[in-house]
């Protein structure tokens, strides 16, 4: 193998399927990435046994080969390197780089030990702009359960059907539902028995593809296009991106249908700005009892929200903010933690809770997109 | 006690006081500031019985007292508060405080359990400039011993004579030294017997003054000064800037006559590029071997510095850089976190090495800057 590119391409290269690799004291190979030149084609492959990514990169290939290098040590060297040609070229089972000044020699695995990666045919992809899968992603992920007691639970709901993508999670204290619009669903389109599907996938895949998606930057070199491709296989799914293959596991299981706890009608609504809502929380929660997460909204008023906490320990406070309200007076005891989540996410300058009572789960919704949605259950008194 | 005051002064002043108090089981008071309203004077004071510090803060005073709190609660607190008038006052061991819609109490401790914090007359003070200081601290602070075995170099060493305040700092295996002009030798001017002061004064509470340093900043309400007055006392060192005493202990013990092992002549010198050396001993220490940090330096050719490492685990690297040298070809091996440590601090362009030969201590000069020297004990092969 003998291969020449640039420092910029291999370096955001390594960044894109780098990141996986990992010690694994049972399988070290995982902790390398693998180099393949085939027919003038350079691709570089991790994989962590869960998720696999293969990345096609632009450089010169003079002769073919294979061979997989320590991701960690390669990324931190290349990384060193001025922006200029690089020549990397397989030796006696180590990989001479060269670049200007700087000579080196790394040492490497062969790849005939490297696991294979799943591959998914594609056809038939779902399409959806980079935008807002990663908007989506970032609006739901927090509220997926980071315990396996339900491992279903544990990853991010997907439901492909018509023209939309519904992305949910929820560790059942509190709710996250995203809306997108699919820019073309060639399922749909080409099957005619297609009745939408729907999949469970883990929290780390799609953090993963969000990280990929963000490092991708368009170059004089490099058109970037702005469209994702999503295609599911055999309790598999694969997303496509400029050249990024990513293919990960499902979540197996039946996910809860939590269409059922949104409420449908409600008997308050109070819209109030974000940042002034986020502030009080912030500053009643610090005189919470320790180890307890309870603050009381109290829209008794009609135009100021109270919110208020004390503890023995460490004193009392009240905060207030303006709001608009309809509807019925009340108190509601929220778990101050669930409530900055969904404000830190929402993206929005106002936002409207739809509380029904103390008792049941209160609803958040930005102000102006109506396709996004966060639920809350109340603390019981 | 009733008092108010800006929201930003008293963010600003609870910063500068109530970093170093912390948690302490045995005298849980150690974490609580102490609020001083007396004559028309208010001040801010903590310790963690090593160091105290001292704030006076502009405010007004309706009546005179003090109380003390939670440094960590009543910090978040202030921090999350509008840039509006606040008010506080004391009733029933809580403190009131309203500033605008905020309105809370926080429970505290009586002032008659705080512990002193110890004065130092303010007499003859050594008087250098701000800027002077912090650049000292800065780059020789990092060369003290992080081990307690001798406890005078976990310290940084003060020498105080005629027009000059030199620093030095040593872990045995490398050293800095800074040379610093003072503005005014009080001590000098009034005591006929003046001899000069040595002092060996503990890393953190230099990083302390250092910081505080950095946090007092000129607005429209306050010209800020721009010196710091330094006074010993028995044992003790007093630093004074804009209002803020910090009162520290001395490290007892004899500082080791350093200067012994700052060689007087060499035989090579190496002049280099500052970051373009940096970056070459980076890369190349990523393949030195696991737990050894030697890298080696070979001046054989006239113009460019090789250095080299290699491991039998990961490969082996060869960097290059440009050098102008003087004298003669040689090879020594050192520490390459010492040496990065040393390039990090420096602050200048280009760096000069002198170098004995491959047993004795190295010296590295900023070109222009002939205050500032780092050394290094070279690793013998």
């Amino acid at each position: 193998m003998k291969i020449s590119c640039t420092q910029e391409n291999l370096n955001q290269t390594i960044n894109i399927v780098g990141h996986i690799a990992s010690k694994n004291s049972n399988l070290p190979i995982l902790s390398n990435i693998l180099i393949k030149a085939e027919n003038k084609n350079l691709t570089f492959s991790a994989t962590n046994l869960e998720i696999g990514i293969t990345a096609a990169m632009r450089g010169k290939v003079e002769s073919d080969g294979e061979f997989s290098i320590d991701a960690k040590l390669l990324s931190s060297y290349i990384s060193l390197l001025p922006k200029e040609r690089i020549d990397l070229e397989l030796a006696d089972e180590e990989l001479k780089i060269q670049c200007q000044k700087q000579k080196t020699k790394i040492k490497g695995q062969g790849a005939a030990d490297f696991p294979l990666i799943p591959k998914i045919d594609k056809q038939n992809p779902y399409i959806l702009s980079v935008k807002d899968l990663k908007d989506a992603i970032y609006g739901v992920s927090f509220s997926a359960s980071t315990s396996d007691i339900r491992p279903e639970l544990s990853g991010v709901f997907l439901s492909f059907n018509g023209e939309e993508l519904v992305l949910a999670a929820t560790d059942s204290y509190r709710l996250a539902e995203k809306k997108v619009k699919l820019i073309s669903n060639e399922k749909q389109k080409n099957l005619t028995d297609f009745q939408g599907e729907k999949v469970i996938v883990p929290v780390k895949t799609l953090q993963e593809v969000s990280r990929i998606l963000g490092l991708i930057k368009e170059d004089e070199s490099m058109e970037v296009v702005d469209t994702v491709e999503i295609y599911l296989g055999e309790n598999q799914i694969m997303f496509v991106y400029n050249g990024v293959e990513l293919v990960s596991r499902l979540i197996e299981g039946q996910y809860p249908d939590y269409t059922q706890i949104i409420p449908d009608k409600f008997g308050s609504k109070l819209k109030i700005n974000t940042t002034e809502l986020t502030k009080a929380v912030k500053v009643t929660s610090l005189f919470t009892k320790s180890g307890v997460f309870d603050v009381r909204l109290d829209y008794n008023s009609d135009n100021e929200l109270k919110i208020t906490s004390s503890s023995s320990q460490t004193g009392e406070n009240t905060s207030s903010v303006d709001m608009e309200k309809s509807g019925d007076s009340g108190e509601i005891v929220l778990n101050y933690r669930y409530l900055l989540d969904g404000l830190q996410n929402i993206g929005s300058e106002n936002i409207e809770i739809e509380i029904t009572d103390s008792n049941n789960p209160c609803v958040i919704r930005s102000e102006n997109n109506k396709d996004y949605l966060y639920l809350i259950m109340p603390i019981r008194q």
